[in-house]
């Protein structure tokens, strides 16, 4: 692909309309991820921060700051916040995990262990709570807890709901806003507060987050059982994980009785074998699981772009509406 | 022992001065460690939070902030969530220590795994961050933002010391702030802060936290190499586990070239053989270590009974210079 090509991605003309500020927040998480007193915090953090991520979250706050005309200097304190929550909970799950990849590079916990992971993620999450002291914003700080408890109880929801049959569509949502979501909705909505906006506004932002959210999540989950392009990540790792994601619910929900028998034994009881993985994949396809679950991303991304109506017409809010098409361009 | 006896000890007095308060505390934290999404959430942490911990932080948050005529509800949101932080720290502690036993107890990362023990430390972070800005001090979550900071660094610092014969004194008290102190201080400046009192008033109860809190656990490590009444802690623990504790240290600085090859073989390299323990004993008492270091804790607690000085007289002011006393009781 020719940088030309690349070039038209809406992340990356984002990344390039925003460019000033996202130094600013490169900067900004390179200074505060240094400890004085622990040197060895940055090793541990720098190659998780400076991995060349889009900084797709930080860029949703600097997008929604920007597009409400905010002037002042804490949107990059907030973009920055939001980038080091989001390190703190990679490196946390990498313990939950035990993955061995995380964005093409050995994790943390195989680079040095366990206890790092734990402790430099709860240094990155002290980080990011001083980093939103410093805006001054109570309702700021009010947004972000909330976020991170949201964040907290989806990751225990998704623990305690893996390999159980009974997991419910909502349950599965309620995951989803804890994975990924809350902190989409949240990157956006401190964007808006800090701006000054009104309340129409701020939801309006809080909205769009919250459904690209939704939407990224299930195309991720659909890529897990065959999407075409799914870079970097392997094709039944949810599966293999015992994940309960929506189109499996789905297609348990539509099982007849040796269907049902099939789930239960690879899911619910973890016994899989050789061909179990086309077996399910062809169980999706039958009972429409694949294309119901790709509607309902679609819905949501629909919603999306319904919630910028409100929005003043710009050229980040346009990059915004093109980045809910490209969020589910994977599964179209 | 009678109850008699025991009521009579500081921090029982201080219990039942502030038995209302703490009451309420009890109250908040099982409602706020309640998840409606993931219920599974409050069987991890009742069986620490509800072990009969001493509560001692939360009632340094209560009794600084009763000491200063505060009249208002927020102390008992700072001492919840001052506790929630610590329970938070002890179940991250669990999955870097491999521990197997905290207050007596199975550790949650046995009762369940180390995955439950860093979510649901998350969750007892976000939580606390909740009930901080529910008290709508800035200043509050400033302190605390720092101290989360200052206990992450601390955590890491020691991890990266541990086995380090070069560890300084310097890095010790910068551990020993990160694991102790700093919460201890913190607890303290939040009930002066929501109290509105001044500066120095402030900072006086931010020194008695500091220097109480450094020689609470200058105590701990001394009893780690054989007080008298170390209850529930196996003498011996710090030596295999090769932390450089303040008696470690200067042993260290004071030995000879057999003692360091000592030192070096069973702190430096961890081989160690039967009889070590007590060669590494004889050493400690050899240089004055132990003296020296049990003198290092009592010149602290004279700091901390000073720092109360600037505080009207008062039964709970009492109590606290008596609890400066009898954390340097059980080495004296």
């Amino acid at each position: 692909m020719s940088l030309d090509v690349a070039a038209t991605k809406p992340h990356e003309r984002l990344a390039a309309a925003l460019s000033d500020d996202l130094s600013a927040v490169n900067e900004m998480i390179r200074t505060r991820m240094a400890s004085e007193h622990a040197p060895r915090i940055p090793e541990v953090t720098a190659h998780l921060v400076e991995a060349g991520g889009k900084r797709l979250r930080p860029m949703l706050t600097l997008a929604a700051a920007r597009m409400c005309g905010y002037d002042g200097p804490y949107h990059v304190h907030l973009a920055a916040t939001v980038e080091f929550i989001h390190t703190a909970t990679l490196l946390h799950d990498d313990v939950v995990d035990e993955s061995n990849q995380r964005r093409g590079r050995p994790t943390a916990n195989l680079l040095w262990d366990n206890t790092s992971s734990v402790l430099v993620g709860d240094y990155l999450f002290a980080r990011s709570f001083q980093l939103m002291v410093e805006t001054g914003s109570m309702r700021v700080l009010d947004i972000l807890a909330n976020a991170s408890a949201t964040i907290a109880e989806g990751e225990v929801l998704q623990l305690t709901a893996a390999a159980d049959l009974a997991t419910t569509e909502d349950i599965y949502f309620k995951v989803v806003r804890g994975k990924t979501a809350a902190l989409f909705s949240a990157a956006m909505e401190v964007g808006g507060v800090i701006a000054d906006q009104d309340e129409a506004t701020v939801k309006a932002l809080f909205d769009y987050g919250d459904t690209l959210g939704i939407a990224f999540q299930i195309v991720d989950d659909l890529l897990d059982y065959g999407g075409t392009s799914a870079i970097g990540k392997n094709v039944g790792d949810d599966f293999r994980e015992r994940k309960l994601t929506l189109p499996v619910i789905r297609a348990i929900a539509a099982a007849d009785a040796t269907e049902r028998e099939f789930w239960t034994r690879t899911i619910g009881k973890g016994r899989q074998e050789d061909g179990d993985l086309e077996h399910a994949v062809a169980l999706l396809a039958k009972h429409g699981a694949m294309d119901t679950t790709r509607q309902t991303a679609l819905d949501y991304i629909v919603e999306a772009k319904a919630a910028l109506a409100v929005l003043p017409d710009s050229d980040i809010r346009e990059m915004l509406l093109d980045l809910a098409d490209y969020v589910v361009a994977r599964i179209t």
